[in-house]
């Protein structure tokens, strides 16, 4: 019977492992690979999707296109059973789970985020690791400019207006770049927005932006940013963050209502949970891209930690986490899987990084290939072509290309797609004296304290009179809203950190409706206010 | 001062009536266009969105781009007070009220859809209204082949693999087609499926389909749609839907998981609560498209009932809710605003219809123009040059005649990006003897009982002895997923039409988190289950 080989991601690294272990092996082994969607994502393209130059579609191809002869099975890992050599999954859907048995398992999941270290970050961040993402940042920024061209307080659209990205390594600095170009080139439409009003700010830990480059390039993107209008802020990381500010280490107070995070890596849990040596959250794995101890598990791309000479310790003695050494490191491991399944023995890996490619915006990158280094408009043509001849499928390709030059030539698409509705229930961070709504406002949810402590405001509307009220953990406050109230006649502020869980109309009403004992707790309030309690089905 | 001219709606009818009073009356008076996108939808192309021949962002064009001089307001409409002239509007994610006076309004909000009246259709049947709804669909469909693909139990893959599309007008029938040609243009990807497993049912509560067109276009449609292997269901309505099945009523039960609403137009409950004569669901006005008893409002497109004669009560007197009626109403609307700004008489609306054309897919069409009939790829080559003619911008225009010619060429796009993740809370319908889940299944949520009655029924792994237990409203199940169990142990039947509300993990501990009340009525379950409860912050 032919070996199982299973796959497990499609990113650069398992895509590109399944395509190399097809031609190898050809119809000798039954080769599957496992993914959570069912298609490649173009990950360098993101910060471009997040600006609109290209759409989301042109950014992914689909793998049962790009895979042919390869078993692509859509299914989310729960996961793996090392000693038995079995992957469990659930398969779209399906609640059923379904269990896939291997022979050799690959190992090509990448890396997760994890923001949690900095309060506040992981509920206010936006991200940039997903298609998802890209696409919902670019609608966070049309909403901005949208909210600024018609706010009238001043402190509003000081924060509708203030950008920031945090992390100055390619991502970061790409997604920046191409930030500030959508938001230049969408600004003769936003008539009431000065451009001076606009400020764009990277902000990264360490003394200069993309470490993973020779410090003369360095030096150029950051000159070309700041050129550009881009506030850089070296030398500082992220102490905390609400949805409308971002505190730095230095101390300073950044009135902000869009973080991008690209930082925080880590390992996703399936990865963290396989009983294999980790080391620095990646699988430790010897020359030949073998997991250590294992004869039939192999790991690459991000999630691997690859040494790329046999005495390897510092950082640059392993193999750095780019899309060009994966699909480097998907050659050798069909190479060394076809040797074990001959008997033989494997050849250690050993690549040389040919360059380094980034785009500033603006028609302008950074490169550095086989040595020589380019700057400007020359790095930033480099830069394009070499994605362009990457990209996988002929159709993306030309596509891309068509989309490139009609932006090139026209205006950029300002249409802001509708992005994930809010959910039901969600966390909001306030720091000391923060607004949380004012009298007048639309209710947009009730309100339950978990920690910290709020000051409520009432102005009586014919006497003038002005009456407080102070609510503590366990305490809530907007509960008029579920009695059809579609304005605030209170003001609440925070006195002191305050972390409150909101809770939109619907959602209550339908707890109230599924839940006695929430119901009944919420009762006496109810009727003392006259209310049918509960009101009749929403439906 | 000049006079301010605010238009509620950025559709066919609110976006070409904005153009003309442009055009009309220059910098002479201030026009302002007030909708909840930014963009401008064109809305014939929604199936072929939801089919994937064309990407979202080439069916929208931004409403700022194609409205140069015209005030574009992106806003929420909350009410408009008719005597006082004010429209009241939330901005973006602002949530004070703003107040925009105005001198003339123009209503042109379209219809929005109620599907209330059949239980459980309004939170299972998917809907082709909005860029959301079509995106959602081809999502949607494209995770029923994967699933069918992997999917072993035979009722469960009868299920993915039948696609019901209700309404059995233009946008039913273009869905219908549109939706077939997606499906058997992937099935060589999905070597699992075979073809005579799939079925797409059109259900239509007429004795014919495209009721709007001559009745031997209907025919030739039906013939044509019959012969690629979608099966219509004429004189048939919905009775009622789950989340796996829909009833007919002629009583038959269909085993689907796609239902596809094409009906249930509605008036929306802003237009509904005007302070203005209504019938049938519309805006009362006059040949002049001035609203009834107003010298000030003005109305056009879906929204409005327009005579087209001035003793108008059949049917056909009035004017029908179509794209190219709307571009019409437009003209008429602005050259009745200009003359009533001079102080004259605007003359009453006339317009006969040019035909009507509509696409069935396998690019094959029916038209009907100046009283021709076409049928075939004539008639599709008609329908596809007709709205690549009226989409607004050149470069749009580039756009999707590109898409079509790749689309005609190679594959269709196969990649499912994400659709909207599943609402933290939910209601889910079941019919009696319905399986709601079964032991070994992922855990996907807590559930409430809100009317009707289940039966748990659990065998013990060791004895095989088998209890069971009988839940009604007001109880709950399937507890054990908040304890960190991945994997239900019991299974789960409706013993009658049960109505439940699902809560998934998270928002359960956000609950109990956020509501001492909630919390603790679950305290002593938990702890009898020696659970820390509550348990530490999820962040």
């Amino acid at each position: 019977m032919s070996k199982r080989i299973v796959i497990l991601g499609g990113g650069f690294g398992g895509m590109y492992a399944a395509r190399a272990l097809r031609r190898k092996l050809g119809r000798k082994a039954h080769i599957e690979l496992i993914n959570a969607e069912n298609y490649f994502v173009f990950q360098p393209l993101l910060p471009e999707v997040g600006a609109g130059s290209i759409t989301p579609a042109h950014a992914v191809s689909p793998l049962r296109v790009l895979l042919k002869g390869v078993h692509v099975r859509k299914a989310v890992i729960d996961n793996v059973d090392i000693e038995r050599r079995i992957v469990t999954v659930f398969q779209g859907i399906q609640r059923r789970p379904t269990q896939v048995p291997y022979d050799h398992l690959v190992v090509a999941l990448g890396q997760g985020v994890d923001l949690s270290r900095m309060p506040g970050l992981d509920e206010h961040a936006l991200r940039m690791k997903t298609l998802e993402d890209a696409r919902r940042l670019r609608g966070h920024v049309i909403e901005q400019l949208e909210h600024a061209q018609v706010s009238q307080v001043p402190e509003t659209k000081r924060g509708a207006l203030t950008f920031t990205v945090v992390g100055g390594g390619f991502s970061g600095v790409e997604t920046v770049g191409e930030l500030k170009e959508l938001i230049d080139r969408s600004l003769p439409y936003y008539p009431n927005i000065d451009p001076s009003e606009v400020r764009v700010i990277l902000v990264e830990y360490a003394g200069r932006i993309l470490g993973e480059m020779p410090e003369r390039l360095g030096d150029y993107a950051a000159e070309h940013l700041q050129k550009h209008g881009i506030t850089l802020k070296l030398n500082t990381g992220v102490a905390s963050a609400t949805g409308t500010q971002l505190v730095t280490t230095t101390g300073e107070v950044i009135d902000t209502r869009t973080i991008v995070a690209t930082i925080g890596n880590a390992p996703l849990p399936v990865v963290r949970d396989m009983d294999l040596p980790h080391a620095h959250g990646r699988l430790k794995v010897d020359r030949t891209l073998r997991a250590e101890g294992r004869a039939d598990v192999w790991a690459l791309g991000d999630c691997a930690l690859i040494p790329l000479k046999d005495d390897a310790s510092e950082r640059t003695d392993f193999a750095p986490p780019t899309a060009q050494f994966a699909v480097r490191e998907a050659k050798q491991i069909a190479n060394s899987i076809a040797a074990t399944l001959k008997g033989k023995a494997p050849r250690p890996f050993a690549y040389t990084s040919r360059g380094a490619l980034a785009s500033l915006g603006a028609k302008r990158g950074v490169a550095e290939i086989f040595g020589y280094q380019f700057t400007g408009f020359i790095a930033w043509v480099l830069w394009r072509s070499y994605y362009l001849a990457l990209l996988p499928g002929i159709a993306t390709r030309i596509q891309v290309m068509f989309n490139w030059l009609l932006d090139i030539l026209g205006a950029r698409n300002l249409v802001q797609l509708r992005t994930h509705a809010q959910p039901q229930l969600r966390y909001i961070h306030y720091r000391s004296g923060d607004k949380v709504y004012e009298a007048g406002h639309r209710s947009d949810g009730f309100y339950s304290v978990i920690s910290g402590t709020v000051e409520m405001v009432r102005e009586d509307p014919e006497t003038g009179e002005v009456s407080r009220r102070i609510i503590g953990p366990g305490g809530h406050f907007g509960e008029r809203l579920i009695l059809g109230a579609s304005r605030r006649q209170t003001s609440v502020h925070a006195l002191e950190d305050t972390r409150v869980l909101v809770v939109d109309r619907e959602a209550f009403l339908m707890l109230a409706e599924g839940f006695p004992a929430f119901r009944e707790y919420f009762r006496p309030y109810m009727e003392k206010r006259g209310v049918d309690w509960p009101p009749s089905s929403q439906n």
